[in-house]
């Protein structure tokens, strides 16, 4: 890619868009990165730098001087150079800082910087743009020109009084439709949704997400207009949260990529692994209390691995069901109604395996005694399993823990126990041990 | 809340938000749904049937007539009132179809029905605003007061030539900023993103999510603008997409709620563990051959559900990180080295866990040999099960099956199988039967 011809390497990477750069540079190495950022002109490589997968942009940013990412700083909206200067080690962040230029925009970011990551302050951007009651559209739309410049996407217009307080909104349609010598106070729509700057963002998405909003004005406490967060930033919320609870329900912690060391990796696995550790030897434990009816029942032993992944699979469906709906706000009802169908259900699917194993053991020809007590105790199982599945996210929930973590390594681990526990003490009744 | 005051009720609904109105009417009985949407007109129901959740909507349906169906689809932007009729029964589409007035909405219904549902086609709106390169700015200002009346959001002005091609696009703040003499081909930007009209949704989805675009020109083969899809109807797909892929991890197919019927729940569930009870009865023939050894050497079938679980999660693991890799793109580098490093991971991760198993056998003065034979072939299930969780998925995705259905069930029961079967082949070895 690189044979050192500046200028023609220059004009290739010029119509490419930037997110596209930096999906190159991503496979490049970092000397290359580090080359190609500091032949483009810092518009450009602001922009390459946010697309930058996460790892490497800490890497390249340890290439560039404090000046230099001063710079790339200052091309950038508020929120995403607060997002850059975040990631910086602590020393490096106030020399950044200290290097910009433009005193609002320095301003601005620091301002940002002192909201918590995970809250709308955190993510919402100072751009936007703002008009007062008493303009008039044609007065209105001159200074938009002014302010519009610096906002890459204008969506909504904010409509504030004299104490800079959110009063209402303003699409830019509305704006055009209107006739010049109105009054902003005339046309503007009183009807404004908006979120608190401490709002956490995972609110935010569910609101932005429920009334189809493509940015929403952030307020403090006096409804005085901070700020806006845009759908595009949502989205990547969104995305995140995604991941994080597919990643919680396949027992890994942390957000880790396929292409993160092995030490990450290792971090974000190991301890689910240990759990499930922790809950084999659990069943050890449980089976060599057994021990004595090995050589009269030793079927029992055969199926112990099938129980556990019966109580395993079931717990799983029934949690991803619970977490999903608790997500989505769709979890209604009182927790007997939501008990006796679980049950119910569970009752429905665990008579249908109960048949299948039955009719495993008529054609294997085994004991039907011994059948019998592995239908019915597994059966037993599932039941006990789906309420444990159930429960134990709704339980988290109400605590205010998060219940994806009860998806995956958690239940499979307490249900396998309890099911080749409950294995046994319900198949012993039966055959009678 | 339905006390027959029917004004009462008016004004204090007319108060709410229609995404909140649909809130109240999906907790409500179906009489007093239908109640309300009849008492209210037809622009605030058709935006509140959109937001009803989807079964819902179809009992509420099924309860008016073609006639008022067809009024509330005459609100609705086109994409939207597409939506509502392909839920209909067939024999009732064409009913509602023939009783919508407006001739060209109808029309353009007719033509996005036509397209698949999970095509770009399917899920773009006929509504945008378009103007011809040969305009001035200050026409196309007052043509686009026009236009923009029917669309519920501006985002962008599609330019294009005199055959209807799409040629560039022009933001509303351009227009704004600009002089009102100019020519439309004077300023327009020529760089526009665009997708085919078959293109898949999910394809589109990551196009808009890597550009950073809130709406989407459509075209067909000849370049010839057809419509343009927005970005809340993309997070709507992200989300069910995220949605679909957590359900498949824990073995659920089809969308399927908390609140659905037990029946649409059972069959979501049953027929997954239906493929785990396959798994486990495999498990159970695999023990079934070692019974004879079950005297002298009992502990190892103690062992048999730690084993499983231990492979069923590891390979869950594997999977999960190489399908999220491959939805984001950012599975890179060859076969041989992901193999590698896959291998390495298991390793350690194994090795520490052989680890703890030799603690647990020495404290519960277990033989020595048996618990070196069951560390040393868990640890050879635990790189078998990582590595089929990561090419499993990479294999499906090559021959263009969804990788997702690889993560959960399907990978957990092979694995199990798989494990409990290595696990008696190498202890048998190191032990000596």
């Amino acid at each position: 890619v690189l044979n050192q011809d500046d200028k023609a390497l220059k004009n290739l990477l010029s119509e490419y868009h930037y997110a596209d750069i930096a999906e190159i540079l991503d496979e490049l190495n970092l000397d290359d990165s580090v080359y190609v950022i500091k032949l483009l002109d810092s518009e450009t490589t602001s922009d390459i730098l946010m697309e930058l997968d996460e790892d490497n942009r800490e890497k390249v940013l340890k290439n560039l001087s404090s000046k230099e990412i001063a710079e790339e700083v200052e091309e950038l909206d508020t929120d995403d150079a607060a997002d850059i200067i975040a990631e910086l080690p602590e020393e490096r962040q106030a020399e950044v800082i200290s290097k910009i230029e433009d005193a609002e925009h320095k301003a601005e970011i620091e301002e940002l910087l002192a909201y918590d990551e995970s809250s709308a302050g955190g993510l919402m951007a100072k751009e936007l743009v703002k008009v007062y009651e008493t303009w008039t559209v044609a007065g209105c739309l001159r200074r938009i020109r002014g302010q519009a410049r610096d906002v890459t996407r204008v969506h909504s217009i904010y409509v504030v009084d004299k104490q800079e307080k959110l009063i209402g909104r303003l699409s830019l349609k509305d704006l055009i439709v209107a006739k010049s010598e109105q009054k902003i106070s005339d046309i503007y729509i009183t009807n404004v949704d908006f979120v608190n700057v401490d709002e956490d963002v995972e609110e935010v998405a569910k609101v932005m997400a429920k009334y189809d909003l493509e940015a929403i004005p952030v307020v403090d406490e006096n409804q005085t207009l901070l700020g806006r967060i845009t759908i595009d930033d949502i989205i990547d919320v969104l995305r995140e949260e995604a991941d994080k609870d597919y990643q919680l329900a396949a027992g890994i912690t942390q957000d880790v990529e396929a292409d993160d060391s092995i030490l990450q990796l290792t971090k974000a696995r190991l301890p689910w692994l240990v759990l499930g550790l922790f809950g084999g030897l659990g069943s050890v434990f449980i089976m060599q209390g057994y021990e004595n009816i090995m050589a009269t029942v030793p079927s029992l032993f055969f199926y112990t691995p099938l129980i556990a992944a019966m109580a395993g699979n079931v717990g799983v469906q029934s949690s991803a069901i619970i977490v999903q709906g608790l997500a989505n706000n769709n979890v209604k009802g009182s927790l007997i109604n939501r008990l006796l169908k679980e049950v119910g259900l569970s009752l429905i699917n665990g008579f249908a395996l109960a048949l299948l194993v039955m009719l495993f053991g008529y054609l294997v020809g085994q004991n039907t005694t011994e059948s019998l007590a592995i239908a019915v105790s597994m059966m037993s199982v599932i039941v006990v399993a789906a309420l444990v599945g159930t429960f134990v996210p709704i339980i988290l929930d109400k605590r205010g823990i998060d219940p994806a973590i009860a998806t995956g390594p958690f239940i499979t681990t307490s249900n396998d126990i309890l099911g080749i526990y409950l294995f046994f003490v319900i198949a012993g009744k039966i055959i009678g041990f």
